[in-house]
């Protein structure tokens, strides 16, 4: 579970509440239904015209990824390969299908298999390389199916406010009525701007973070396989590899490299 | 038929129209000719001095492939390169001269004569890749056009709105009349937000979308056409051009490679 | 005479009189002289601060553009190049000199020249795709010249706004020529709305179709000089250079060389 | 210390203090409890959906460069390395050890340590070079982390004016507390723009400004590391790495040199 | 003088002058003490903020390039290097090291001087170039700081106006000086705008334009050294040099070479 995004979803919402009751509000106000009915099926309608359904479902799905926590450690990986790159100094580079068998990751199986099949180094990069640059295409196209919705809500609520502005207008017949009406129009607005700044665009930025995770580790993996084809001594890959961490991770790897030893 | 297109035109019209309704609204309201007028004689005299008359009639017409279905599957476009890729192992290159013949993507069959004219395989990719870049220069025109009127639509819908409203302005003599010409005068703004929102907008994203599955389809058969000349062994092309599936796309291809075999 | 841009302007103009009267507005009092000044006045002014002189004049130049038909035809250079590939492969590079005297084209005579005076192929490339960019870069300035002016429109419009409102509301005395006074204030938007969304934007947008235009042109012949001097066969000259042309284009070049032959 | 921000910061405060009081309002009608809750609850919950924890405290964290003024000097680094050349040349690469153990600057020792290993200049390139990169990426990321803040502060300052008016129109009993409570309603925007204005957006811009410099010195020592293994002249090298420095920069290192000399 | 910079800004305050007074405003309405300080008091707060206080003098010190006219003619530049070359061969490389010293261009000297020393061509280019890429990026940087003030001068124009518009809501007592009031609040906004359409935008966009020029010169320069070095003939060297300039200028330039033979 990824705990901040709960947070703030919590977080957020709570303060609008808290917000509205200190402001001697109503919260039921805030809860119009042929509002919600306004912004959110616009929203899935011009969804539904931008993308096919099945592109559409598995942007929404992409959102759950934003509450799970990505598991792979970019020290681990360093661990794996410099793991890898002993055994196949040690026992051949045809050892290594049999670790392979056993991984998790199947980004990194792929690689150890095109190896041990003997793949032409020049080939190996252009095989991973060419698949981190689809993984990266179907993250992008996510990111952008959240940013959509963000640009899609705020329009939304205005449309929706624009309907309310209009009727009210068009009816000015009972001038007290006039507060209550604009109050309900302006709610689509107070709606698409929620979306938009407390789901829509952080969703957005969580998932471009995840996405840039996920590539790094597989770049450090084909930087890794392709050492480990070279023949490349254990002790250099790893200096190397350790270049891609950040300062911090760096030092917590080399404490934990310390105390394995 | 693109049905996701269809449900979001018509579910977004539904709606606008309840929502105009549960407000209490008249529908006839919403639909007034003058606003209809200015908003789309507007945005179309702009688009005239936008682009020459061919582009112009070119831009719409793009507009009914996002009611389309892609016909091509990128599993399918593998299958061919490998029968290509065997019949070129078996028969030679010569031979797949007369299985072009049979083809219906002609950007498959023209890269297939080339190979079995000689082409040297530099030049084959080089003319390939010019036409792949042309292909997508065209429709990243298509989308800029469809961008345009989603620009264009509520900059004219405030050009109707400042023309009510500056009318209305002028003559304050009926205070009465006030509130049903206000009303009116927003009718323009609410109608080019619908077409950036509902319409424009939504459609350059699908147009963008079925453009880039275009381009890979024509990238996996560049790759393809270039392994074939290079005489590979077609599990490795296969392997090769697996790359460029999405995870899910290439559970189904592998499933159906077993059941095939 | 690019008729497109004519009927738009026209048909523009035309929609936004019958918005006017429809409205039940009177025509003269969307024409305010001080309005006009502080508009016009304002976004020429800043043009001045925002280029030299020559460039300014030159901006202003290349909206005239946008009214004149692109004379050259894609097909037209293909075959040009074609003819000159049969002359080379005839009667040698130096006959290519005497057809240059008579082109009308400089870029494709300069290339001739080039050619004949035995200009190296990679100095040949490299000077004509200097001249490509060049080309480019000074297109380039000209839709930012007239992006410009579709940003200042808008501004000075608010800032002519602004100036109204403010006078308005510093005298408030006789409130019963509030409303002429702030439809009055309002004009300069609506003209700024106009200046962007009708004129200035579109001529940008024209501007950089007729550039990539002319560019592809330019491109064609680069391809097509370089394979004359390389020697290469008329024919594959041809269905290389084809590769520049959109598929319409194409049939229609197609169908034209049937019917020459 | 960065004198600068300060300055900034506190004389930004201070004029809008003046500014209200010149305007005869009441300061602490500015400092609205609600209002400080809605809009900084808010953007902390945005944050929370959109980074995860770590990443959300480094963000914050690196608020605190902008207070802290760059040590290093370009004309320093400069030395440094035209020392290392002498020293290099003078008693050979495996001297400069000893240099690197008393270094303050881990990049520029990890970089000899590198060169007396005898690592190849390829290798050692590209190691220096993705180091660089990723130090460039952690420090957009940073500045990111502002911009977002930047453009959360106005949306959660909007957000919190439609809860006031919102509020405020539904209950439109007492007039003539209409426009106090308007007022506070602004407040949020009030808010959200001096978050934006005054505080994020500059500690962006500042915060970039400071990363390329630090870039610009990590290339200076790429290319000063490099010139020394491959055993340059000193005084070559150090014309070489001048070009890196500004106009101004390079007169101050000249006339240092001299002074030096 | 870049005399287009003088006129703009004293056409567009003199326009805004008479549309105050065209208006019946009174002038001296517009200059409001407070006002000025909010705006001007918050850019410069937030500039401090932004920049480093060298960076910020800098800043604004390039402001006054956009009165100067730039000197350097590119057909100068080019008549130089031929001159350069036309010595180059006729009496050798090292007699370019006289010339050098009477020169006023500190690029073009350095790069005479570096050639001189035997400088390897490859060396030669790249240390041009990376200078070029520094004063490239020095020009961008002061770009940004003008358009930095571009948009922080409406945002804290509306700060001006929010802080107005607070402290009239909360003290709506006496009606009759809502009016004036107002007009004062919306000064700031006024201002804002005014310094990012007349000044700051304009400003930026010049510097441009200037760095442009100044950047092409330097590399018509690097072209023509490395020609030189190269020991070209001078009249390719011309041709090559020629594709730098625009059609007009390269008018001019061939009818001055021959007003010279």
């Amino acid at each position: 579970m990824d705990i901040s995004t709960i947070i703030g979803l919590v977080s957020g919402t709570i303060f609008v509440i808290i917000s509205i009751i200190w402001g001697e509000g109503r919260v039921p106000l805030f809860l119009n239904w042929p509002s919600v009915m306004i912004v959110f099926g616009g929203i899935i309608a011009a969804l539904f015209v931008s993308y096919p359904i099945p592109k559409l479902i598995e942007g929404f799905k992409t959102g759950k990824h934003v509450f799970s926590k990505q598991e792979i450690d970019p020290t681990d990986v360093i661990s794996k390969i410099n793991e890898l790159a002993l055994s196949a100094r040690k026992e051949g580079l045809l050892a290594l299908e049999e670790i392979a068998q056993g991984m998790e990751d199947p980004f990194l199986q792929k690689g150890i298999l095109l190896i041990v099949d003997g793949t032409d180094a020049e080939l190996l990069r252009s095989i991973l390389e060419t698949e981190i640059a689809f993984v990266e295409n179907r993250h992008k196209d996510n990111q952008k199916f959240w940013e959509s919705i963000a640009e899609l809500g705020p329009a939304w609520g205005m449309i929706g406010t624009l309907i309310g502005l209009i009727i009210m207008l068009d009816n000015l017949s009972d001038p007290s009525t006039l507060g209550p009406k604009m109050a309900v129009a302006l709610i689509t607005t107070f709606y698409g701007s929620m979306i938009a700044n407390l789901v829509a665009t952080p969703i957005s930025t969580k998932l471009k973070l995840k996405s840039s995770e996920e590539i790094l580790h597989k770049q450090v993996m084909v930087e890794g396989l392709l050492s480990i084809q070279a023949g490349e001594n254990p002790r250099v890959i790893e200096e190397k590899l350790k270049a891609f961490l950040s300062p911090g991770t760096r030092k917590v790897f080399d404490d934990k490299s310390k105390t394995e030893e």
